[in-house]
């Protein structure tokens, strides 16, 4: 088959690659799409970092491998011992592999396990025409929820794990740090979750413009002087009750704080290159909370219900889609290039 | 009466003092005991900080004003629109007066009140032969409870909010970085909640022995290089459910995030002098939470509750009793220069 190889840092070759046998709890699934993610460019402009350069512990694989961990596709092959999937399926997979044994997995935290591994990134991925999945990692992607949508679960997913993590109650007034893909999932989701108002601090045209139409209070620029203060008007002074930092820096969580009423959180999705300054009083004098929060836990079929009754949309966020022979030049390069234009990025196999 | 009257940084003047009038919602209590806070010490060594230099939004106070606020003792005049509470009534005071209007005061988080006041540091205190407060302040003391005991309950009230709001489970594995009247009060709280085991990090050897009196599972230090080797293995490799952060520094908030589970949670009681520097990939890699904690909201009568069963412990706390006028020598000044000798020094009204 086809895939995108990761050999190293901006060495990805598209390449026939060899199909591996079906271990007794695996599928093989075709793939109808699969999602760029901000992990897979990482991998692609400074990598490895999740790529394992020695045996995964869990996969026993290590580079060159295939990248890729959204997506959607049908079954074509079974394990003999798999239960309940069956060749023709539709399915999407959370690409999370687990030990299933550790402090984490023993209370279904799998997103805290200890050698936490992941389709695309320690094992091969989905930017191939094939990918194989263990089953336990598959949910059912119904007839009404297109292939192109399905690659957005995992994103999604994301953002459900937030708001929950978050415990979003309705009514709450919210801030979101940052409307990459990942903001734009928790901005859907906090509105679905009854929040009172939610409001997005994004500097990006592109971005900006799909936080509008996903029904953003208002959309706001720090780069702006007066953003702060409209900001603490717009919730009377008091903060707001939850912010979601999805940026990773020093100036996003400190905002981040600071917008943050007594007693509120900060939900910390974003990644952090280095350690940052913080003004620890916000949690000793004013009882502020931050939540940390990894991916996802068991939030992929809240994802699917929401995209079969439209609550939840992937079309705007669907900035391109490409071809796999042209990931490289017209899904990685254009993201290192000109991330501003995009928010996702689908590729879709078949040579062009 | 004779009163410790704060004017300045290492100047609190024990001299003759005014009673005022009753308001209609006051009570004035005979003072039994009262002990000395960190906070009380941080204002005579460097205040003002929480003493105010002009007139208080909520008290109409500032300087000069009686220190201390955690007190016991028997009520004297009640205000004419004073329900429930008579002459003769044993009691303690929350010491928090709180505006009761805001955001936070509105769900009873009176400890996350914007005008947050307090008696005898926005309004006179409880170093002095009496004290007035509002009768929403005050708890009842039982006969089984004595005089020296209630006037722990405030600092004890500390630790039980604390592992409150870590929600700290049954069978969990807790470590509390630092011993002081705080660090031991969480102590008690957590083993009466359940905790299967409670480390305690403190290089003090009279607050370490106390620990040890109390039930910790093993004292550390820091300092010694094994330490950390010694928590983890203590863990099983998994690391604490939950770090109680009572220093106040940036090596003990840093420890303590390193040391958390994955999962886990810190909760922070500990005042911070500057900004400190974290790793946020705890947060956003590892799920771990950092829980704020500000005194108490509504824990008083938790706290009395275990000193009439005998789960909750005073005697062990209280160093040393000093007269009141005796405070600045034998109270402020012992505690300036041989801090690590003490717990907590109470002081009790009258003439050396």
């Amino acid at each position: 088959m086809r895939a995108a190889v990761w050999y190293g840092s901006k060495d990805v070759r598209v390449e026939g690659y060899p199909t591996r046998d079906l271990a007794r709890q695996e599928v093989r699934v075709k793939v109808k799409a699969c999602g760029i993610c901000g992990s897979d460019l990482h991998e692609y402009a400074a990598g490895p970092i999740m790529v394992p350069t020695s045996p995964d512990p869990l996969t026993g694989r290590m580079a060159p491998i295939v990248l890729g961990h959204e997506f959607s596709g049908e079954i074509v092959e079974v394990g003999r011992d798999v239960i309940g999937w069956k060749v023709g399926d539709r399915v999407v997979a959370d690409p999370a592999i687990a030990c299933w044994k550790c402090y984490a997995c023993k209370r279904f935290n799998y997103n805290q396990c200890e050698m936490l591994g992941c389709t695309g990134l320690t094992d091969d991925g989905a930017f191939a025409e094939y990918v194989v999945v263990r089953a336990y990692q598959l949910y059912s992607l119904p007839e009404d929820v297109d292939y192109l949508a399905g690659a957005l679960v995992e994103p999604l997913a994301v953002g459900v794990h937030a708001v929950k993590r978050g415990k979003l109650s309705q009514g709450e007034r919210v801030l979101i740090v940052g409307a990459g893909p990942i903001g734009l999932a928790v901005l859907q989701a906090a509105r679905i979750a009854g929040a009172h108002s939610v409001f997005v601090a994004e500097p990006t045209p592109v971005r900006n413009e799909v936080a509008k139409m996903l029904g953003a209070t208002a959309v706001v620029d720090f780069d702006d002087p007066a953003t702060f203060e409209f900001l603490k008007a717009s919730t009377k002074g008091v903060g707001f009750d939850i912010v979601f930092e999805c940026v990773g820096s020093e100036t996003a969580l400190r905002h981040a704080l600071t917008l943050t009423r007594r007693g509120g959180r900060v939900v910390v999705v974003g990644v952090y290159e280095k350690d940052v300054k913080v003004d620890c009083n916000n949690f000793s004098l004013l009882e502020k909370d931050v939540v940390g929060c990894r991916a996802y836990a068991g939030d992929f079929e809240t994802v699917i219900r929401f995209l079969q009754d439209g609550r939840m949309v992937t079309k705007p966020l669907i900035t391109k889609v490409v071809r796999l022979d042209d990931i490289v030049k017209e899904g990685f390069e254009e993201l290192v290039h000109h991330k501003d234009r995009h928010i996702k990025i689908l590729v879709v196999p078949g040579e062009s």
